[in-house]
């Protein structure tokens, strides 16, 4: 991240020359950043911020680090268990939650599988399936 | 281009962090460099090479400007008439030709158009409508 920091600016934003921009390809985002995240938590990347997706409604999400005017923007969070012993994962909000959609993308690095890649829909109100222990 | 030459090396690469490139949109690419390249043939971009595409073949393009690994490449090149008094374009090489396919797509910025993008097409050998001219 040397020449990052030599871009930074005081409010963490970066100076870019125009029509340049974060575009990560999956594989980049898992060696460069995903996978550094996991391994140390201290880790930390200006183009990518830090949310956690259990607490924040997609339209509160922080635009400071994902950069104004982009399209899409990038955030590292922890997955919330739905229960201490389950695998499975708490996608809800305080309004509503993330649904998958579609089938997850194998990521692969030079032929080695590195990573899936999952799709999430954001729906309003409660999940009338996975939600329903929950509440029952 | 005051940042950029900052991270420039001395091979006129450029040294960005990882899934950072050059992904401009249409509209920044002729607001921020054809415009500038128009009103000067000085005005350089370090992410843009320069071709003459009448004499360089697809596949002989110089990817140094274009940056290895990239899919996508940025060139200026200046339009060869195919008559002095034409307006009709020339776009053959020593091997074959470059065919405009599909619409030409309008380019607006903040609802004024300011540029039209067209797409073109290699094939080998004689353009078998447009060359007939030059031959016939």
């Amino acid at each position: 991240m040397e020449n990052f920091s030599r871009l930074g600016k005081e409010d963490g934003q970066m100076e870019l020359p125009p029509g340049f921009r974060f575009h990560p390809s999956d594989e980049e985002l898992i060696t460069h950043y995903l996978s550094k995240k996991v391994l140390d938590n201290g880790f930390s990347a200006r183009a990518i911020g830090e949310v956690d997706m259990n607490k924040v409604e997609p339209w509160d999400l922080p635009c400071k680090k994902a950069k104004m005017g982009e399209k899409v923007w990038y955030f590292f969070c922890v997955r919330d268990k739905k229960y201490p012993t389950s695998l499975r994962t708490n996608r809800a909000t305080v309004v509503g939650y993330w649904k998958a959609t579609g089938k997850d993308k194998e990521i692969f690095r030079a032929k080695s599988l590195v990573g899936m890649k999952k799709t999430l829909v954001f729906y309003n109100g409660r999940n009338p399936i996975g939600s329903s222990m929950n509440i029952g």
